[in-house]
Formats: structure tokens, sequence, C-alpha cells
């Protein structure tokens, strides 16, 4: 039961330096936004979830100081502890990093990368090492984004999979190799704006199933 | 790859009566969105869908004639295919039929049924033949529909699950016998209004992740 909105989880950021509440707020909201809140592992959302960050205020620095660094430094123990989520997720054996970039808007950018790694054909071939592009533009095709097909381009770490809405040309060997790793990085170009979003998604396999149908709550 | 907006299917649909083609676009396109578009097996959708009617006219009926009978007939037909499909669905060993009704409008019925019927938490569940009310009220919640969580009830068969929002009471042997059955009838009633919807929805299983994780298409 983990996907954005948060996972079942309970999340606690603690750090030294003096900040102000407004301040410590916009700044785990933003954190959050691209962490906790960009993960799927099945497409349920908890009933039960907490992201908690405080600040003693020990380091005794200028309560008004430069956050640039501090934001920073959350963004990234966020992201990390995210990752971890997804890839502790439910009989996951491997994460996607999908980037949606080249959209319109935010919200096309969003709906292209929820539609992607929510889509159980996607992550049952991303469970068997598949390097299936199509399923991943079906996948694109229903999800409510505005994009031109001929302009869309996907890539597998550095293998490009599609070329203007085609097939490229690449060797098959080179991308079953990308999405046999732990972390698959896929780059979904709409070729359409500037908008871009990431998402850490896991894979579907047999053990979601026992873990999922075999117990009761 | 079987949803909503028809599955992976060519469905043709043959009748003697004399008809006006004006007449079968009306009565084929209420008939498939309460059958072929009011299924799910696993939220992906098709890219190759059809379903046609044809009318040959040798049953030399007037050609305005009263159409209720054809117009049942046809609903009959659909709804029997539309089953077939979700019970034939990828790993499928059974298929809910999930009414929600009491809901404020058609929309609020549509995002209700569409939540429930895809979790893959509600899926699983009904896979290992689990009376899970707690996934589908979840899944409700999650849903986007309008409903006051205190009014709602829930009904596997004949067995109340939820009552007012709460638990029912109620022997778990006979709830889990309903989800044992090949069709697991199940009743979400949100007591907010008139509106409602009927969705078949396959569970989720090994075979759904052999099928689709060890094939390349």
């Amino acid at each position: 039961m983990i996907h954005p909105n948060m996972a079942t989880m309970l999340g606690f950021v603690m750090t030294d330096a003096a900040l102000d509440p407004s301040i410590l707020k916009v700044a785990l909201t933003a954190a959050v936004n691209q962490s906790f809140n960009a993960i799927s592992v099945d497409g349920d959302t908890s009933t039960n979830d907490t992201v908690l960050v405080m600040a003693s205020g020990k380091l005794g620095n200028a309560p008004r100081a430069d956050t640039t660094d501090f934001k920073r430094a959350l963004d990234a123990v966020c992201r990390d502890l995210a990752w971890m989520i997804v890839r502790d997720g439910e009989g996951a054996t491997r994460v996607m990093e999908l980037t949606v970039r080249g959209a319109r808007t935010d919200r096309d950018a969003r709906l292209a990368a929820h539609a992607v790694a929510t889509s159980p054909l996607v992550k049952t071939a991303l469970h068997g090492g598949d390097p299936n592009w199509g399923r991943m533009l079906a996948a694109l095709g229903r999800s409510g984004a505005r994009f031109n097909v001929r302009r869309v381009s996907l890539f597998a770490g550095k293998v490009q999979l599609v070329i203007n809405g085609e097939p490229a040309s690449y060797r098959d060997k080179d991308a079953a190799k990308v999405f046999s790793r732990e972390r698959v990085p896929i780059v979904l170009d709409l070729g359409g704006g500037n908008a871009s979003t990431v998402v850490l998604a896991s894979d579907l396999g047999h053990d979601y199933i026992s873990i999922n149908a075999d117990y009761r709550s």
C-alpha cells in the first residue's frame, strides 16, 4: 500500500540548524513533493503516513541565514529515504527511476509519469527485465497527458529505445543490460515543452502477490 | 491489457432484425457502456479493440417497430461476452461483480467503482478469497468520489460486511464463502444519492505475473 501522497510510513528528519517553523514547512513541502510524493509501488495509497522535520537550533546559526544548503540537504535525505521505501516495496526486485521531460505543463508531466509508473504491464515487464517500450508508450497514450507522438523519445540509461515515436536502432543486449540493474533509469521525453517530473516505481512480481494475497488484515 | 474503454478484442454481434443504423448505434453505445466499457482486468487499456453490430433485416419486421426487446437482448449478449472476457483475463480465477449505488452523481459512482475495481490490494485479496472490506474502503477513500463514510454500507452477496462505515456483525465463514465463488457479488452503497454503476473485475494472482513478466512482445 505504497503510492504518492506518501506510503505507510512514519518519517522523522532532524537537524541541529536554527530554522523558523515557516521556513521549515516550505522546505519540507518542496522536499516531500519530489520524494515521498513521487513514488509508487502498487497504486494504492496509505491511510497512515507522517513526515516530520524537527530543528533543535543547537547549531546556533542566525535564524535568517541563507537556507540554500539546508534545502539541498533536506531534498537529498528525503530522496534517499523515498528510494529505500520503494526498493523495500512489497516483493520489489528493482526500481525504475522515471523522468518525464519535455511536457507542456507540470500536469501533463505528472499524468504521463503516473500512468507509466503505475501500469501493471510496465511493472511486470520491469520485473522480467524486459525493455518493453511498447507498454510504456501504451500507458502514455491513455494517460491524458497532451503530446505529439511523433516528437516522443524514450531512453533506458544511455540507450535510445524510441525516436520520434518510432523504434530507434539499438542493440537489444544493451537495453536488456539496463533493465537488469537494481535501479533502471528511464527518460520519457515528450518533446513539447519544458515541464518535467521524476517518479520512482518498483516492479511487480510474484512476491507482491504472495505478500498481499496470503495475509489477512 | 484489459480495462474499460474495451479490451484487446474484436466483438461481432449479429441480428436478423431490420433496424435503422442510427437506432443500432444508440443501442450499441448503451450496451457497450454497461458491458465492454465496465470491465477491468489490470487497469491497462488496449490499443486494439472493436465492437460491431450488424443487422441483416432477414426477419422482415417493420423498420420502426418497438426496439425494447432488441435492446434488452443486445444488453444481455454484450454483458455475457464482457463477463467471458474478464473471466478469461490474464491469470484470472474469479470475478468480482461490483455494484456501486447510492452515489450522488454518475461521476461519483464511476470514480468509486474504478478505484475499487482496479486496486491491486483489492484484487490480491479477491485472489486470496479474503473478504477484506478495509482494502475496499481504503480504495474508496482515495477515489475522489464524494461520500460520507458514516453512511457507507458494503455487502458480499447477502452478507453485510460494513454498516454506516463500521464493521458489521457477521460470521467470517459466511463472508469467506461468498469470496470463494467464481463470481463474487459486491455491493458498495454510498448512501448519498441515486446514481449507480456496475463493474466486472478479475482477481490478481501469480499467473498474471507469469503471463506478463515472462513474455516479450
